[in-house]
């Protein structure tokens, strides 16, 4: 008989609390995307090239899950760019910290964008640092950060990573 | 000692299974791909475009095995169509239904292609929709969906996905 | 109660093995990346089209710990070349040989790559051929042999994949 490691039962449960996340983004379900979060739950993007360099100004930053909501609705209401769908890839999961309350794991992804021109392209590759907190339904994000690799945005971050 | 739930065993069969059919297509071990279906097992592709507009006509279909025997031996002797080697990329896979012969699961995919000029491209990226039923030996696909986001398709569905 | 299959126990310690190791190229810490594998760890590169013709001549090679040492030096003092990041996926890992002392895996990967432009364009897919030692502390690579599709390489293979 095999016991499982904690570290193990984690690596599962991101992968499942992942999956669903991507899900909700890409099927542009995005009223249910502040869901995934705490009330406080921070999410933010930052350039590498900029965080490498220590400058700490974010690109895109919602403090709570009112402001997530306030971007939905814009995005819905507001928001002029060109018709699109994304697809997540995430790989390479690792995690750094972990106890009875909270998991921290980093993990890779690419977001691969097609346009009304039934194109794809690499819209933007990068690194997420996720702080997830622990409750009786599952997981929280407490904070999720993004350290995108591609500089040259093609638009602009209308949709969330 | 840790409880292991069928959900988390499920995850790891499917990827036990992912890995296995993406081999055999990577490779282009053709002959072996029908194997991984029922005997009335479905293959199909979609334009998401479609699909989400309500538009029900698939791209492709093959409605039992011996469909996807046929279209194995056309590509093997009959097809016109430039060299290429596709390499899939699979991740966030969600388990959507989940029984004691069943599983329902849906993925995000990559297809990246490199020709005889030596690039490689997206070639397309979408969702797969499986039905998988359980037997003695693993699993057996029932249903296998493609909803696929790359409209512009660079050459005939050659290959399957 | 489930028991888990060491099978499934080594797919989850993979993917503990590949995060770090994707982690540690490309975040750029080279210097730790021979720490990876046995003092007479091996780690080479074919282009696919010449593995599948029978043709045995890596592009690239080191027999032991101690090349890939000074293939790092080298990078960090001599080579010049663009200043780029990479961002590795790894999906579908396939566990062809286990047993008491080793595990052998194949996987197919993608490197992204960002140059100073800021655009990301796929540098390199393909598999990669794996066999890990068993050690008390984990996995270590005895072997990595990479099969990659992309034969314009736009640089020499300045990183490790």
């Amino acid at each position: 008989m095999t016991v499982l490691s904690e570290n193990f039962l984690d690596r599962l449960r991101l992968e499942e609390f992942f999956a669903e996340y991507v899900a909700c983004l890409d099927e542009v379900r995005l009223e249910d995307w502040p869901e995934f979060f705490t009330d406080d739950g921070l999410y933010g993007l930052w350039a590498r090239e900029n965080s490498d360099a220590g400058l700490p100004a974010p690109m895109f930053l919602c403090r709570n899950k009112r402001q997530m909501k306030d971007r939905v609705t814009s995005y819905r209401e507001a928001n002029i760019y060109p018709d699109h769908w994304n697809r997540h890839l995430l790989s390479a999961t690792r995690i750094t910290q972990s106890d009875s309350s909270e998991i921290v794991a980093h993990s890779n992804y690419a977001v691969l964008q097609t346009r009304q021109d039934g194109e794809t392209f690499i819209y933007q590759t990068g690194r997420c640092a996720d702080r997830f907190v622990r409750n009786r339904s599952g997981l929280l994000l407490k904070e999720r950060k993004i350290f995108y690799d591609t500089l040259a945005v093609r638009t602009l971050f209308v949709l969330p990573v």
